[in-house]
């Protein structure tokens, strides 16, 4: 092992705690970055160690998106904060029908934060972003003390390169066009919630957490013609579609028996008082298209392993007042307004 | 003015505080995003109104670079979190010689942060991003409950496009190459010092936070050479030189009678017991460069309105132990370690 001359006595990985001279620009934050941070993360852009990475960029439209992740707890059935933090925003620069090519990563740290937790916090980032082929190439550290924080916030950015010919806007939805999801709805929050309380269901309810670009690439090969992409994350299937009806200037008409709820999650959901269509999803997916793409689209997604159980769920139409409305169970119709208020706090 | 169907009343800027439901997705978040965000940072690129910005970015290299700001208090003399947010972000991009092109804003909120404050927060990084040329073309705000945070927490992450024939890199400095300073040290962290600890020095300390990119563009253009930039924030001067002089594998050697600092901030840190070399700045620069291009380069520093107090402070020597030694006033030599230990905490 090399020795870094700068740093004579190594970090304790094992039982040491975040102190406020990690966050200080000085030594001490310099051991942090090269024993943590680099040692996990590691890749060639991290390494050129300035306060930027340097990259050429392929030609073409690039989309960038930015995403804080406060979630509480740190660590949930399917994931944690380092992982969501990857997928977030490969997600978010995927919903532009973008290949995402690299990511920043802002931590804030509460002093006293464990660093076994921190370190186990970064490998699992470096897994998530080594599996998705999309490297975190410079980041940032600030400490804040005790109580004027919680444990750690990322705040992550990513940046992609768009295919010629793609346009994928939440203002493109036209009426006729079919809506799709790519799977089981409320997995993420019903998780996250389940932990909190502490609450068992028998089997034990994983978080979907995961990065969809690859499943996006697939479905723009088959339909270039995807009108809007968009992760139904904070505030749920309902929310979302409520803001491409609101973007786009039209109305939404799903079925409610279309929409896929896994069981364990609907029963959850019934226990607890929640809405599975406003609950937070972290590796599932909307899209908008033409009807006549619409079967194509559908088997594109099913034929790819997180697209599986993936449906048509209803269509958009006209409507100068952008209500989405819902065919219930019981052949009934009822408006599915935005989210109000606040239903699951801190849940990415 | 026009109103927004889905929110039949305005928010109160004047007397409302930030909720829970500010942070849920739903109808709250979309309304503090029209009202407060949309408003203030209005830019076509965010009004696009996606999860992420697209746009077509100049041909070449790029950079990006992420900053957390968690500065304490947040409105200082000369500046706040929402000018230094944008200010800071532009210069780790500028540092790398690039053009700075586009800003990404991530907020984490306190639950019960005034939303006067963060109007004023909104409106100070509109400003300083106008003046800077630099839009923040997409964002995302998450809230915290009370006591898990400090207010507010901003992360900017900015990309710039860098120039034909620049390779500025903190690897770069050679034995022979001088060492130059944009400007005086420590006037910021000074400044939030005397706000923390409600100090008085007869004239008012202000922070020299400023976006440098203009300066670095009159700097390459007359000096492509340059070798290293680096904005000498947390740690000071001192920490900054002993990043570049570790990164390149060189020493360095400094004279104490060339580094400008005010009377004012040199008096104040002799009565905190601070030493101006580790106090941070933030619309400073480090900059090194071949010798014989010194003379020239610090000219068009004279020249520019953010680098008029500009100075040549030593030059790169040779050094297997990467030292950095200044000559002090005396005629004696010191060695000016890295920064050890938290000297300013949250100074950014």
């Amino acid at each position: 092992m090399t020795t870094d001359r700068r740093f004579p006595v190594r970090l304790d990985l094992k039982n040491g705690t975040v102190d406020m001279s990690h966050g200080s620009g000085g030594r001490a934050m310099a051991q942090l970055i090269a024993e943590v941070f680099q040692k996990y993360l590691n890749n060639e852009l991290l390494a050129q160690g300035n306060d930027q990475a340097l990259f050429m960029p392929p030609a073409g439209r690039l989309v960038m998106s930015t995403d804080g992740h406060v979630i509480s707890p740190l660590f949930f059935p399917g994931g944690d904060i380092g992982s969501l933090a990857v997928h977030g925003t490969v997600n978010d620069v995927a919903m532009a029908g973008a290949r995402p090519l690299y990511l920043a990563a802002g931590f804030i740290l509460e002093e006293g934060f464990p660093l076994c937790e921190l370190v186990r916090i970064v490998e699992s980032m470096a897994h998530a972003a080594n599996a998705a082929g999309v490297p975190i190439v410079t980041g940032d550290t600030k400490v804040v003390e005790r109580g004027k924080g919680d444990g750690v916030f990322i705040t992550t950015t990513g940046i992609g390169v768009v295919p010629d010919g793609i346009a994928i806007s939440g203002d493109r939805a036209r009426p006729g066009d079919a809506i799709l999801v790519s799977g089981s709805m409320g997995d993420h929050g019903v998780a996250i919630l389940s932990k909190r309380e502490n609450l068992s269901f028998g089997t034990e309810i994983q978080s979907d957490s995961a990065a969809l670009h690859d499943l996006v690439a697939a479905m723009i090969d088959v339909a270039p013609e995807i009108r809007c992409l968009r992760d139904p994350t904070r505030g749920g299937l309902a929310t979302t579609l409520n803001e491409l009806a609101h973007q786009s200037g039209v109305g939404m008409q799903i079925r409610e028996q279309a929409i896929p709820v896994r069981p364990e999650v609907a029963a959850a959901c019934e226990l607890l008082g929640l809405d599975p269509l406003y609950v937070a999803n972290e590796g599932k997916l909307v899209a908008i298209c033409p009807a006549e793409r619409a079967e194509a689209l559908l088997s594109s997604m099913r034929a790819h392993p997180k697209g599986t159980a993936s449906a048509i769920i209803g269509e958009v139409v006209e409507d100068e007042l952008h209500f989405v409305q819902m065919e219930t169970g019981f052949g009934g119709s009822r408006i599915v307004d935005w989210l109000a208020g606040e239903q699951l706090p801190r849940i990415c």
